[in-house]
């Protein structure tokens, strides 16, 4: 089985599908992303995720052209046609084709399933690095395909043998370049909560901790991160994921903490039987 | 005849054009774009325009797959499959197509030829209204297809009556969305120097002015246009053109200047030769 798209109406193999040159979303940018992923061929948290696209297309102000429930019956076709049990779901709507490269008429939109690419296990028992940066995503509540930002970085990430890239701004940090963070401080659960994208995980992750830690949502700065007891990163593909290095620090002696393990232990357990 | 597209060494019509859906630009908004005009059939400023394409892809990462001579042939190829003496060019370089929708291999490379949408002649007489926004492109000195910002706002200009948006951030402007601005004060012409693109036909009118007027390249404050004698824009399809309206108030009286008036005439003057 190979992995398809839904392409306004059609659904055919990814591979045979193509758009026109004149999309806003090719040659303006204008374009929402979203994305999550299955567990044992169920989408995960559709519910949470729908509420985000739809809130994402509104202040895009992108016309979401298919109802909650046909798109669901289109992840569902794809899942089955991906012949997977865990598979990635991607939505891009785009502005759609403009003639005079500017005026939306008509928007597409594309839903494609793809492959998951799972961090590597041993990076859940090490940790990974991130180098920091400088910058705020344009309308960072809102999941668009700009990441622009991201890819120019690559080299430097290379470079500095990171994994990504945490972005701050004036001294506050939000988030990772596809991910949330969190730090723990003296048995508090940290997350910043302004100038970030909403993750699916990271309301997960919250959900579950609240029942066992205080939690706290905030302004953090960068420094704090630097003598956290623990630092992690969630995402829909990460889940969990331990950060024991950012830029030249190393963070709490490199050694993953117990929460973070704690956390991604559970959520491991919520998630094996969805 | 019609317009063109040459798409990685082949060109056909626009209509048949389309890009595979995993292309990074259309993902991930990872694409240069520029453009330029022609005059009398021939290319505008041809060696300025190459300059600062080659300089974007530089700075964007993204190797560029053609040498000036050949993207000249393809150019004047398409120019004359145009039909037309009076048309504009794209250039859009992707970050090319990338199964996991992040890793770069190779980049595509469109060219096309497109219908230049002039201004109506009357807005040269009564000038333009815009509205100001707070915003900084992100790498303002790169022209990529990031204009998501552009496009979200579009309602709000709609709803003002207004041609466009006037970027500043922090008090100090910038740019319009696709032009730069300049304004007379006490017969000295002044423009942005800082968090702007380079525009083709601002370098154009700064060297006709320099013979003409004192000129300064600085940084400029939003009040300042307030109470100009002259305010204008340039860009390759509006060449001079005044503003006399940014948001409620009215520049000069909303009469358009003299100085606006001779660098127009001076430049429709240097083209109709070109």
């Amino acid at each position: 089985m190979a992995h398809h798209c839904y392409f306004n109406g059609i659904t055919t193999s990814v591979e045979a599908t193509n758009i026109h040159i004149t999309d806003l979303g090719l040659l303006r940018g204008y374009g929402l992303f979203d994305y999550f992923r299955t567990y044992n061929g169920r989408p995960f948290k559709w519910d949470w995720y729908w509420e985000r696209y739809e809130r994402s297309a509104k202040l895009m102000r992108l016309p979401n052209p298919i109802s909650k429930e046909d798109a669901y019956r289109v992840v569902l076709d794809l899942i089955k046609k991906s012949g997977l049990d865990d598979c990635g779901i991607r939505f891009v709507l785009t502005g759609g084709y403009a003639e005079d490269s500017m005026t939306m008429s008509k928007p597409n939109l594309l839903i494609i399933s793809e492959d998951i690419h799972p961090v590597k296990p041993k990076e859940y028992e090490t940790g990974i690095k991130v180098i920091s940066h400088e910058y705020v995503r344009d309308y960072p509540d809102l999941k668009s395909t700009d990441y622009k930002h991201l890819m120019i970085l690559q080299p430097e990430i290379k470079e500095a043998g990171a994994s990504d890239v945490l972005f701050y701004k004036r001294g506050y940090i939000s988030e990772l370049s596809r991910s949330n963070i969190f730090l723990v401080k003296n048995d508090i659960l940290i997350t910043p909560n302004r100038k970030i994208l909403r993750g699916i995980t990271r309301r997960f992750v919250l959900e579950l901790a609240k029942e066992h830690f205080k939690v706290e949502e905030r302004n953090v700065e960068l420094s704090e991160l630097f003598d956290a007891d623990e630092v992690f990163t969630t995402s829909s593909t990460k889940k969990v994921l331990p950060i024991t290095q950012i830029d030249k620090k190393i963070i709490a002696g490199g050694v993953v903490g117990s929460k973070t393990k704690f956390l991604l232990d559970l959520m491991n357990e919520k998630v094996k039987n969805w």
